[in-house]
């Protein structure tokens, strides 16, 4: 096998990996790029964000005109919220797609802002299809808008987006995509899937630090949400319209996050861009499934709606068992896994994004096999019960 | 005179020091923190959180036990809104006391959240006063809370809070204060004032990089809050509730920011707390305003309301100065100051915070002497329509 060609540094001074879906493990010179300070008014930071802008439109690629980013100060559900409440008018109405924590969210959201919708609730795992999308949105004409998380980070699931995008045009209806795990690992290029907005922020497949997300939507929408927005501080019209003319953040910007950014969108470029990014996580991906797999893990869902982002795996049936040793376990020889999100049977969550390759995930499925004898499991199979769950999946 | 106790070291790699109200210069070692990444689900970093909270609630003095802290992410004026959201009731009705862009930014913000409001405007830079606020509850019993700005920084005034503290509460109504550039550095101690809630922010008068900010009220008020905000991000009652719960921030918290703070934090409490604080700014301010007075310029402000924040400078009336000139010289010179924001005269203006001291503040001044006599102004003495606007301060 040929030896890698991007080279994945170990995190500094023997701190653990994170294989979390964000905070997630960055590169040292992307924290380096924190050590000095920047005036927010100041012409040097103006250009920071100038670029920033600019390198996260060209991750659309042809057809990038007709859109704009607009950074945004906060988390990424900050960001969501701002897209929800500045693109859909007081008067529309949402379909939300949901099969996890962050549809449910968004519908909660909508909730705060008044807006009508309606919720198709996939349970825990199972995608929206277009089929059923298209039936829903024949049978209510008020829907105006539809919202989909593209991967939803609370089982792992990589959602179709192209066949929700389709059925919604073909019926009239706009599209918004909560791309915040997705973004920059998987491609949503202007030339192959249509939608009005999109979402991520700092710390996911850019693999930058938290403190700001972006919202990224056509001009079009952007200058028709003037006075939609139901927040100043989340107001995007608003924001856009003052970047566009000052090049600086209406309020002040978290300026170490964003020049630690910049450095991560340089690199992401000299990885390969999306695609580049998108083969490392995906190889992450099958090097750990495959590892795990082997010590009778098994995954939640079929192998073809895997995202390359993160993977739930069932809990073991053993009685030796415990997900709060194993937690210590894995923590103890450098690797920080995730709690899993089912409502049903117990499960966990292991990361492929950040900054870490293949060599990485071997050594996470060895830490896994140790914590596993550690603790007196023989063998990783789920109970019978997870199995029979997921078989509806099959159905 | 006595060398100081506390040594501030010059900027890394000739950097220019930031004379502006935040972000501002911070520490070596307060960016040094941002040199790992957190699970933010991790026991770690909960930790970290926990004793965030404590530390900022320390400040309040005795009876503090009656607060709790409520960091937030997003800018600071995130945290205001999340503020007036979470503890206006939606049939409240509120008094902001404005004399500048904080005090219209708030009522603005009322405009969105739809907030029944009357402003208090005192222009660019007059106090509002206990006699004139108690007289407007008087007249208005339908008014239930009121807004302060604690330091206006768009001019450097140090509001009375204290006064306008005595008359609302003698009023029966309730306070909230915007101390976002001076919490940390002028004491709003428990035992002294009597408020429902404050916010400020990570990079203001603590010293830490912008990022989040941070809502300090009342249990009461915290309770109470349930179900007002008209924000799920901006939800102050279920951040509180999700954090004093599960030790975690509801949504991904700014993790390098938050490190980088409590480093800040322990730097806070080394230098004597908010009266060491304090008392260097003054130092600062003092120190910067004579040196500044020599070469002719002028305040805006009288002594009595100059804050130990942000100083406010009249430009000089000579032809040959020009504040985009003034600005660049004073760059290179190692210095970046900031634009004035009043609506009638021009002006510009220095910050006293940030890891600067006296020996710093004087080189301020040589650096404007050079620029001026770089620009050919004799005399940075201001027009006079300038001092005829300040005159009416007097009165
Ligand atoms: C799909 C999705 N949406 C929204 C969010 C919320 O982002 P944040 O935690 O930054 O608020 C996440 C976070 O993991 C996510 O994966
Ligand atoms: C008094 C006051 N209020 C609000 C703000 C807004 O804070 P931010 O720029 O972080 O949104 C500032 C910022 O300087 C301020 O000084």
């Amino acid at each position: 096998m040929a030896a890698p060609e991007f080279k994945i540094p170990r995190p500094h001074l023997g701190e653990p990996y994170l294989l979390t879906p964000g905070p997630l493990t960055t590169s040292y010179v992307v924290k380096q790029a924190m050590l000095r300070d920047w005036g927010s008014w100041d012409d040097d930071f103006r250009g920071m964000t100038r670029e920033l802008r600019a390198r996260l439109l060209d991750l659309l690629g042809a057809g990038k005109e007709a859109f704009d980013c607009v950074p945004m100060q906060g988390s990424g559900t900050f960001s969501v919220e701002a897209m929800l409440g500045s693109f859909i008018p007081r008067n529309g109405k949402v379909l939300v797609l949901a099969n996890g924590a962050y549809g449910k969210r968004t519908a909660q959201t909508l909730e705060y802002l008044g807006r009508a919708h309606v919720v198709l609730d996939k349970g825990d795992y199972l995608p929206p299809r277009g089929a059923e999308v298209a039936k829903i949105l024949a049978d209510d004409p008020a829907i105006t808008h539809v919202v989909a998380i593209h991967c939803e980070t609370s089982s792992g699931i990589l959602n179709p987006v192209e066949e929700i995008s389709e059925v919604t045009y073909a019926a009239g209806r706009k599209l918004l995509i909560d791309s915040m795990s997705a973004f920059g690992a998987i491609e949503l290029k202007v030339a192959d899937i249509r939608y009005e907005a999109l979402v991520s922020s700092a710390n996911k497949c850019i693999e930058g630090v938290p403190g700001f997300g972006f919202i990224i939507a056509r001009k079009t929408e952007l200058e028709a949400a003037k006075g939609n927005s139901h927040s100043l501080s989340l107001d995007v019209h608003a924001q856009w319209a003052h970047m566009n003319k000052t090049e600086q953040w209406r309020f002040t910007p978290p300026t170490h996050v964003v020049a630690a950014f910049l450095v991560a969108l340089r690199a992401h470029e000299a990885e390969g861009g999306v695609a580049g990014r998108g083969a490392r996580y995906t190889r992450n991906r099958d090097v750990m499934v495959a590892g795990m797999r082997d010590l009778g893990f098994e995954t939640l869902l079929k192998d073809r709606w895997l995202s390359p982002i993160i993977v739930t795996f069932f809990c073991p049936s053993d009685d030796n068992f415990a997900f709060d040793r194993f937690y210590e376990l894995m923590k103890d020889k450098g690797f920080i896994i995730y709690p899993g999100k089912l409502t049903v049977v117990d499960s966990f969550r292991v990361g492929c994004i950040g900054q870490m390759d293949e060599h990485v995930m071997r050594q996470v499925v060895a830490a896994a096999k140790e914590a596993l004898a550690e603790m007196g499991v023989a063998n990783a199979a789920p109970p019978a019960r997870a199995l029979e769950e997921r078989a509806i999946l099959a159905a």
